[in-house]
């Protein structure tokens, strides 16, 4: 065992520089986990963290050769553990190519690497006029390379779409080390299957993104943010299918209950007000907002709520993305641990998704804060739990799984944004079936023969 | 041989209706080609043309069972070839499974089976307040099924993207016969490969999509559009990069050079100013167009427009749109033959694509006309040439492929939109490169491990 482990550190060190390899215990146990709660992670052997295309093409060569597990890292801010070591794996960060290498106004593109983090790439292409809509909620620290892993989503995605659809173009490592280009740097392109889509959200399974292509759009104006109170989170959703029926395009629709709500105000002063059952926010970032505002402030009153407030300007609208984006953080001090569920169903079930959770949560007699994009129908029930209690900890887990039973039940998916990982392998197989499962594992077996890409994750 | 075909038609009599087979040879020769020139095409064994997803199963057991390759068509509108018969195949036509299944209005979604006429789609969401975006220029025959195969692009994927963009959700008929589902109803969505996205211009040769959830959009106000004679393509073409830099979106930017303006003349005596070197059409489709229009205008104009012409209502509009889809149709008529370029380049480099081509079209003493997606980068080089003519015809073949060349020397693709099929199969290996080709084989041996699915398309 002892010799292994020499050996790998060896034959790493024959292709990378000194410091971009940890070999440190104590240190490489720091990079075990990401951000999502009670999923396993193993000890890693190594920690490499190169800077260029060919260190990275070193390590999986190396990997191949003596047929070590690699799990590729950005930031790890996921929510899934699709980041978590193996037992004995090389850790493979890619924070440290960090470039923009390119910006291009004409063609509406930028060219990075993957260790750029998002907010830095929205700040700098915002410097050339220009937007890159995906904003997960930790865009302040998640890297591009992790947001191309997991297919991220956001605050914008009901306007804007998610990451997936910002991708044109890659290059990847291979398992053997082999370097793939896929797609384009054009607004079109059609030639043979499409492998980039096929990388996004694909956790680092089937390669290492080394480069990205990334589609660029014109920057919107700020957009500007109605909140509306109701009642129930039912009147709630009619007032978001309303608007979404009546052919609105909102930058923004977001709903928070009212354990979100008391939950932000407690972590963040937020003076959001606390008698509304659920607070939704409409946001539109046309040259000319306030009649978009005022249509679906209308529809919101029709549909049962008890005060709307438009924000007074860009500033008072920051505050409220501000409170909405706190809530994730926010769920997670109201007991001692959290699971984070993201089931995404048709948006005309999102009542009945909603609702259904309420009833789950007090089956299992728990707190369970909901945020939804609700635009999307994309749901983000938080278990909340003391963790060292043991029957408190057991229906914290199943009224996890049950709230993704309904999910599918209602036409959902398991994951609207978060990804699999390792906390929803199981479910991932209920969602596909066995044949679609059956035809992913053999995509996984074309690109990774031999099963070291992040070995235990997706399946 | 005889026996073969016998018993061929009698194992798909057992489970087809009498009318959902032809075998009269006479008949089935008229099922060998789509709509592209000089591609090889074999002669069908038998169409099948099934009504429901439970008979295009029983054809796929049967070719899986007796080793038949099968060939899926449409309305075989396709210019690639992608639809074009093998030898003893069965041709599966799905024109006849061509029901609107569902229109959504609140989840903005539509079912449809593969034959529904795009055209026939389009109208019916459109009676909702919605609006299915992709729509090449024939649209009025294609279906929905071939758009997803080739990906089909249009006028309108400046602003509103491909149809790889709007299929959210597939089923699919496997090689095998198993039906596979994909995808989802949801707005989004990240469970697993996106093996939904894999299908979308594969071409048939992964699968028989039987059924697909298109996502739609509010239907937009109808667009207003500008007309803008250049001196020369290059200023046409800055005027492009200008547009695009400044942050516009158009929700149509196309150009027509002046083979193509004569062309559409003669064709259609559409009275387009024929001094013009290339004709530039700019809309928008936003509530208020002027200002864009405006601003759009004065671009032009300092980008060297000799004149600039809004149109005065949504009936003038539509004519000078009507003019530009036909200017395949219109180059199809300058000599007895036609062979049509799909190369799709970074805009930036629209100006060097259209000016090597016109030198292509010197050099070899053709007529090439070009009408492009000037906004996409998406050029048509329309090689013009007698087939009669022995030299003319080699002569027209190379230059079809030094423009391709051209295309991937520039950073671009050789196919923006119409796919692969026959005609490019070498040229999709160039652009893939063998690391590309080889993973791209892999997925193909995946899903049709006898390889029975539209055999000798794209590889």
């Amino acid at each position: 065992m002892e010799d292994v482990l020499a050996r790998l550190h060896e034959r790493l060190r024959a292709g990378l520089p000194a410091d971009a390899l940890i070999t440190d215990a104590d240190i490489t146990a720091s990079y075990a986990h990401d951000m999502a709660s009670f999923c396993e992670a193993g000890t890693p052997a190594v920690v490499a963290l190169p800077r260029t295309v060919e260190q990275v093409q070193h390590v999986m060569r190396t990997a191949t050769e003596l047929r070590v597990p690699v799990v590729p890292q950005g930031a790890r801010t996921g929510l899934s553990g699709a980041a978590n070591a193996a037992d004995g794996c090389i850790v493979l960060s890619l924070t440290r190519m960090d470039r923009i290498l390119e910006i291009n106004p004409v063609d509406r593109i930028a060219v990075v690497e993957p260790g750029v983090i998002n907010a830095t790439l929205s700040r700098e292409v915002n410097a050339h006029g220009l937007y890159y809509p995906p904003d997960p909620s930790s865009w302040e620290m998640c890297t591009i390379g992790g947001n191309i892993g997991t297919a991220s989503g956001g605050l914008c995605c009901v306007k804007y779409g998610v990451t997936a659809e910002y991708v044109l173009g890659l290059d990847v490592v291979l398992a053997d080390g082999r370097l793939l280009s896929t797609g384009r740097r054009t607004a079109k392109g059609v030639a043979g299957y499409d492998l980039t889509r096929l990388f996004v959200g694909s956790e680092g399974t089937l390669g290492i993104v080394v480069r990205a292509v990334l589609a660029l759009r014109p920057q919107p104006p700020q957009q500007l943010v109605l909140a509306a109170e109701f009642a129930s989170a039912a009147a709630a959703c009619d007032a978001v299918c309303a608007i979404m029926e009546r052919g609105h395009t909102p930058s923004l629709l977001e709903l928070m209950d009212r354990t979100t709500v008391r939950a932000v105000n407690r972590l963040g002063r937020m003076g959001l007000p606390e008698s509304t059952e659920a607070l939704l926010l409409a946001a539109f970032d046309t040259p000319d907002p306030g009649p978009h505002l005022a249509a679906v402030a209308e529809l919101c009153t029709a549909a049962g709520a008890t005060q709307v407030v438009p924000a007074e300007d860009a500033a008072e609208s920051e505050l409220l993305l501000k409170a909405r984006r706190m809530s994730l953080t926010a769920l997670e001090a109201v007991k001692s641990a959290t699971m984070i569920d993201d089931v995404c169903v048709p948006r005309s079930r999102l009542a009945a998704m909603i609702d259904g959770t309420a009833a789950i949560a007090a089956k299992h007699d728990l707190t369970i804060g909901v945020c939804a994009h609700a635009g999307d129908g994309n749901t983000h029930p938080v278990v909340c739990f003391d963790h060292t209690d043991p029957d408190e900890s057991r229906r914290a887990r199943e009224s996890f799984d049950e709230i993704m039973a309904l999910g599918l039940e209602l036409g959902g998916t398991i994951t609207g944004e978060h990804g699999v990982g390792v906390l929803k392998k199981e479910w991932l197989a209920r969602e596909l079936g066995p044949v679609g499962l059956e035809l992913q594992r053999g995509i996984k077996r074309t690109f990774d023969p031999l099963g070291i890409l992040n070995p235990g994750k997706l399946f």
